[in-house]
């Protein structure tokens, strides 16, 4: 950190503070009490765009070393600006600008899905874009994290540990699942109310497995899956492949489902199961408020109806704890809490799970049937990196990634898309939801980007309606470089373009 | 090899060879050609039991130089007990003793399935049998190669070569699938006549997934599955769990299904679709003739049915060639060709395949829907195991192991069980088929044996109908050693025991 100071033309001290490459211009006022001053002299920098929305804020022990002032006066001034709304604070990392007035964007409503009519939009075309990641120099579509974000070494040492360490290296089925894999899980359920035991965990190839055994389970083909709206356009695909109705509900881009539309739904609709993925959902990254997630869970017992809880995000969140599940609450088993490492660690090694509540027999013995055993190596392999720590410090510094890319991408929203444009502002994971123009169709922006080697996911492939033809989901679990704030820009040009 | 020889009391002289922890008595009468004696001497031995089923016998070079003869007249003899039906060549490995006239027993008849009145006895019990591999020491019941057969080292070598090669360490969702393991299983397939290209080999985490694929793409609730029977108890399972029909039809323990009931099924019982073994199937190890796997291709085809051929045994031939399979005659797509490498290599890393012909954008879009991706690392290092021709080797060592298993389990079955039982004689893979008594129930049999750590497949689980009940399966993927020996002899008095 380089500094340079002096006195402006007013007679106010400044300093300029050379920090993660963008210079901080401090004003030292000394009418002021010292803590509101520095607050001051950085709501200045952040209204005056010096700071932006995602920048990192020096130290409190920078503040106090440069400034001469006590770390309590410090500490005050960024409480200050908390409260003021301008800045986030990290844990165990430190501050960041949040705010930006000038440019800020709303946040799209709750949906309010279309549910007749449905019309077969082409579902090649859909699958292409959803499931073929588009050979794209700037990725922003696809739910995953960049390689680089990965600790690969260090898997690659759990995989040979793992050779090592399993009975005959692992050559043989393994149809219980590894023991240590479940225990890891069963711990890591304590942190948020989940009260599991490693036999309450069965383990699967990823999330998506676990619910094709849900489903395969307990549905039957014509009965009703509710989900909410836009949704995971995998649910839609499976559920579909099964012959079952997807009934799409109201869900808000901050709260989830709705949980009076999901109560009617169940009242009137003869719905037989339901999915959702209650922390920070994909495509709009909302995350059920803990109210709404017991009132559903009791709303599913009352009815007997079982809960899939896709829950394969929660380990992202930016704040200070994670978030708690709907199997939190479950006390009589409606819960099908199914998890995965696809998102958060690694999608290659195929490991997920599901803890189902009292279908717990009945799912083991889908599992058995279709697949007889998981992948006796990797699932040990995972088993070892949670069981060694890695696995936590790994999600510390993915986190601080994430939640610092996040706000990347609202500030480049911000600067370069149109006024109109509305932006999720989710609390962890790694997917923002926007919603632009009525008169502008993502397909064919999608179409216009990847021109540019730019993907995004178009809104049409979160729902089987014709609807959300506006809207795109954009990923961010990569390394926020210049180039995909230039990818940002021209997406921004791109939409301007297209006459909003 | 040691020997010791001299001149008996009757003038002949002999000699003792001992070979393979076996002492071999050799006659050498003088009066007769040269090589009728050598063949007549081995004859007395297994006519007296000195040689006995699944001997090695001495290679030709080791006649040459004990009996000071020409190669031609050693191959001669050989030539002559092998047209006696007295022993059997293995390529690449020497020359068995296959025959034992005072034990031989009887080939079990082409079953008689009940079909009617299906009698549902306590899945949980046949589960726990079937699945929960039982904690025995002598472990003839499942289907799997023991740990000493499998070239562990190697594996691993190709699980490090994997994350090294692999882009990113095989971290990433691999859609697609291993090019590599596409690309070999494909080039194997020229040898039978399948005629496939990589891109036709859609991988899946074993050929029990594949089968649930098809399953799932091909058939609705209710829709009937034509099978042999006895059958894998698996198929049974998952068609149950997808809540389709199972009509088991008349099969023979040597060539299969027959055909002429197939026939007969696909036009008066509308079968939606058919699951045979073609070779070496489980639990019978029956082998279908050529003629058969065309005959039943042609009538799949006329009547437009889809054939998913279960070929995981194929390898596993003990003749000079792999047997074709149905695919190899099948010009219309109409056969789901399915494999994998659990029964040959490696259960525990998940790899198997199928080549879907005509339905294969269907199956591959319900491997999307279901699982979205394999494991990328064990196909890859499986893919790697074969390119460097590790797999070729491995299956030479393998099937000779297999073959001496085979006859020895032969031999103990006719030295130590009732002279009513009936067993199958398997040309390949690792089961074999024994029928008691009608009056013994294996059910009872499996829990006397358990008493003693010996764990066998009782013949119930193999259908869905009250039946077989006399009969159970033995595998014999093993180290065969005095203590399997012991079993054996153990299980036959424990049979004898049951007053047969």
């Amino acid at each position: 950190m380089e500094q340079m100071s002096g006195l402006n033309k007013y007679g106010y001290s400044y300093k300029f503070v050379y920090f993660n490459g963008y210079s901080y211009f401090c004003f030292m006022d000394k009418k002021q009490s010292l803590y509101l001053q520095i607050a001051d002299n950085i709501e200045h920098q952040i209204k005056n765009d010096v700071l932006k929305i995602g920048d990192k804020l020096p130290s409190l022990r920078t503040i106090c070393s440069e400034k001469g002032v006590s770390m309590n006066t410090a500490s005050q001034a960024y409480l200050e600006l908390e409260s003021r709304g301008l800045i986030e604070s990290r844990p165990q990392s430190g501050y960041y600008v949040s705010y930006s007035p000038k440019h800020s964007r709303k946040i799209p409503q709750t949906s309010q899905p279309i549910v007749a009519n449905r019309e077969d939009t082409p579902e090649l075309i859909l699958d292409a874009i959803s499931y073929n990641l588009p050979k794209a120099k700037i990725m922003l579509s696809t739910t995953l994290l960049s390689p680089e974000l990965l600790p690969i070494a260090k898997l690659n040492k759990s995989i040979i540990e793992a050779t090592r360490t399993l009975p005959n290296s692992g050559v043989n089925y393994d149809r219980a699942g590894s023991i240590k894999l479940k225990t890891q899980i069963a711990k890591r359920s304590l942190a948020w109310g989940g009260k599991l035991q490693a036999d309450d965990i069965i383990p699967t190839g990823g999330s998506i497995d676990s619910i094709s055994y849900c489903l395969l389970s307990l549905t039957n083909k014509g009965d009703t899956v509710a989900v909410e709206s836009p949704i995971f356009f995998g649910f839609i695909r499976l559920a579909q492949s099964l012959g079952l109705n997807v009934l799409e509900l109201p869900s808000s881009p901050i709260t989830g489902i709705d949980v009076d539309a999901l109560k009617d739904a169940i009242e009137t609709k003869n719905v037989k199961i339901v999915i959702l993925v209650t922390n920070f959902s994909n495509p709009t990254g909302s995350c059920m408020p803990n109210e709404h997630k017991k009132a559903v869970v009791q709303l599913m017992e009352k009815h007997n109806i079982p809960l899939i809880e896709d829950d394969i995000y929660a380990d992202l969140y930016f704040g200070n704890h994670r978030p708690v599940s709907c199997k939190t609450y479950d006390e009589s088993g409606i819960v099908l809490w199914c998890g995965s490492f696809s998102k958060t660690l690694v999608s290659g090694y195929r490991v997920g799970w599901v803890s189902a509540g009292k279908f717990k027999e009945q799912i083991a013995r889908t599992k058995l049937y279709h697949s007889m055993a998981s992948s006796t190596i990797t699932h040990e392999a995972i088993g070892n990196f949670l069981e060694v720590g890695r696995y936590e410090h790994h999600l510390r510094k993915l986190r601080l990634t994430l939640h610092r890319n996040s706000l990347q991408f609202q500030r480049c929203i911000n600067e370069y898309f149109p006024d109109d444009t509305k932006v999720t502002r989710p609390a962890g994971s790694l997917n923002m939801w926007v919603e632009l123009n009525k008169n502008i169709n993502t397909i064919d922006l999608y179409n216009k980007a990847m021109a540019h080697k730019i993907s995004i996911a178009p809104g049409r492939t979160y729902t089987l309606h014709n609807q959300y033809n506006n809207c795109f989901k954009l990923s961010y679990g990569l390394i926020f470089t210049p180039e995909i704030e230039n990818g940002m820009k021209k997406l921004g040009e791109l939409v301007k373009g297209m006459g909003s």
